[in-house]
């Protein structure tokens, strides 16, 4: 079997320090070079903390896309610098995998044109976590046969926002497909404020904040005598990488852009 | 060994019916009379859907003690005839074994200087679900060691209050044993209002309504790296019964007035 | 809106008294008619402890068909008298949702000959549990994404088999889509025989049996850093119903025969 | 407020690099010293990853005791250090929190005379869990009031042993107070052998491993009608910490010596 050749973009931050234990422990994949701010002519290996990967270091991705053949860009570095490693790998052959947010619709649109004409995939995921993918579409799925669902987060305690960017998708998922409802008892009175949570278009929402939780949500689904429970559990960043993984593989099966993961799983 | 003679007040309601059945497949327990607005002179056979047990109805609690040995009354009518059933009780040296509340302080004082002159004991408990109890009991004694704590109850859509008595009472529990803590980011912010819940003195209470649902309650704590979760699911009435078998259990061996199941477990 | 007139056959059974409330509670259905061994000229609202709906009983299924107009036969009798229901159904143009097992691969051939030579639906389902049905749809669907994967069914303690037939089912339908994986460690070690459950093509299997209980599954998917859990709680017979309603809004829109609640969920 | 002044052997462990930061961060607490078996004379601070802490560094613990006045000393190093260190502090005055294990029999009484002798506290812990030990000590006390219970213990797919320690330590607990009992259908089958787990002494333990788990336990107890789930999550190591801080509390306020934290627990 060939292995699938990657570039690394930011192969220093958080997830990229990830992305390159991925790249090593999957026996199809192999990282033949890194973009980087800095480093220039020096090896993966050099840096600390990092594996004994041989890969060589370019600070410019044109000389790196001129010098070493590769199939595939993981992309893990700003919304900014993204968009121009995008646009010029699309525009050497290579397939990107993107995981920053930051596209506009018209960014998307001529990167859109530019796979399609140079017949090549191209990803770009603003989340790259599978298991809190599933959940989403499952959700949505379930939804069309259960009218009456809430969804409890849970994040530790440090988080400032609620409900979560997450909880928020789910219910906006959800409502796609079901007719706005409003839930509960009609005449259903809370004795103590808050007690029946947030409510996005008669979807109830509910935040927990405790310390020693990382990240996780569940989605109560009833029904008739029954209930449906889908709950995703992230418990530190390397749950990305499964996400990096699969679009890795399916980008090389492509010729289109495809935007959020959510569209290349069946 | 000698089986504990019961007599039942209110044999023909929801509880009262679970309460002949309870007794009838317990061993050690003998229902020897039963007390009942109407049908003097039937036996709870007599009655329809009701096992095939000899015991002779009575409309007079009087002249049923009169006429029956007896250990012990489970009265499961309503707090007015509590009341005075459970007094009654305690003139005839049989030990009450009462599932209503409304009971004020002066009546508790009362009855309870009558049982410790009787030298018999008295069970008086609002609550007969062995598990509710349970699950509040250790949340309190968590509440000492983790400061963090959020209430999940979950329950039917067609409950009118949120959050629910339960809740309520196990979030007064675990503030009775720990100091007032503002909990979550000091700069939370509720994108959508309600998501962060209700709050009893700095304790978040969410309340989640579903068809399907019967009578559920989480209750989480968070800290250092871990996380603990008590949670107690009530399927149907027959939760009640393991209280009550408890209760008649307990009244043999004591000689004074318990109020509150969550006193006579250790 | 046009209801959908409904016969049911079976209304004296359990499921089939849960059907005649759930085709009264819903408002575009409507109950013509009853098919039952007894009561030929009475009314369902003439039977003890039905609600009051005017619906003729029959107990000559033709006679009920020439007499009485229909789009939908909800059959919840035995597989016997099912399979011959189920036919007649069909020659008289009125589409069959059977609720029963029992039909053989020739029987199944033969009704979907049948009923796209009359150019109409049927649906033949073994489990009406649409909450039950979704679980096992998503768990194939995230098997594809998750290599690993355990099973929990928690059943009241008088259930005789373990594992379930649907914690069964659920392994065969994840076994169909991954290749076969030995999960653990290699070197793992049962200090107590048992422990790690039972196996089927490398899926684990865990059975729970306790009092109170009803009938319950867990699936459990893990990878890095994350896990995913699909979770179904059955608590009571009318579970079913949401699954007859799904069938019967799905038999008006269809022209041949589907076998298995699964293939008309999208 | 007088700060508990802490001496710490073994800082620069997993464990004593976590006890660190939890001295550093509670108010009540002060670092004076450490112990090491290298480093004389130089400061945590200057320890490469440690915090800015000016506490001092020692090879030799007497010299340690001699040269800084100290209140608790708090052991994480290896048994055979341990169980010195934890004799000369007793000899000193010095009370110990002590976390390894390796101490017979004949060791703790030695120690618990000395610890009386000088009447000052003494705690040793094999496990510093809290909400672990929390656990166990809710499942013994509900084991009381139900006579069913199962055992689920998930971990990640590296662990060797099925059932776990604490899974295991939970059913001797569980055991100690109920009578033995088959639970379950008298004619169980498994159709696949392993289903129904693990038995000690009549309990059912199932030993799930996932990738992505950390360490995680539920006690699931069921009777009449309800249920009652008792669920630990260890996410990290920092799990411990919570235990060392409660245990430095409570050694200031007892004069004898106390083995395994769940005996300070009230």
């Amino acid at each position: 079997m060939k292995k699938t050749r990657i570039i690394l973009a930011g192969p220093r931050g958080r997830m990229g320090k990830e992305a390159v234990t991925l790249i090593q422990e999957t026996e199809a994949f192999e990282l033949v070079a890194a973009v980087d701010r800095i480093h220039e002519g020096k090896l993966i290996s050099d840096l600390e903390g990092m594996p004994n990967v041989q890969a060589p270091i370019f600070t410019d991705i044109e000389k790196c896309f001129q010098t070493v053949e590769a199939d595939v860009l993981v992309d893990l570095t700003t919304p900014e610098i993204g968009r121009v490693h995008t646009k010029k790998a699309l525009e050497y052959g290579i397939r990107p995998v993107v995981g920053t947010t930051g596209f506009s619709e018209a960014d998307l649109a001529e990167l859109k044109e530019l796979a399609e004409e140079k017949g090549i995939g191209c990803i770009i995921a603003p989340n790259f976590a599978i298991g809190a993918i599933l959940m989403m579409k499952f959700s949505q799925m379930a939804a069309k046969y259960f009218d009456d669902v809430e969804i409890i987060e849970l994040h530790h305690d440090q988080k400032l926002d609620a409900p979560s960017g997450t909880g928020l998708k789910t219910a906006e998922l959800i409502s796609e497909v079901r007719e706005t409802k409003k839930q509960g008892h009609s005449e259903e009175k809370e004795i103590l404020a808050g007690a029946r949570g947030a409510t996005y278009d008669g979807i109830h929402l509910h935040s927990v904040r405790l310390p020693g939780l990382i990240a996780h949500q569940e989605v109560l689904f009833g029904g008739f005598g029954q209930g449906l429970k889908i709950r995703h559990d992230s418990y530190n960043r390397a749950s990305f990488m499964s996400g990096v993984k699969l679009a890795v593989e399916a980008v090389m099966n492509i010729d289109t852009l495809v935007y959020g993961l959510e569209n290349i799983i069946e």
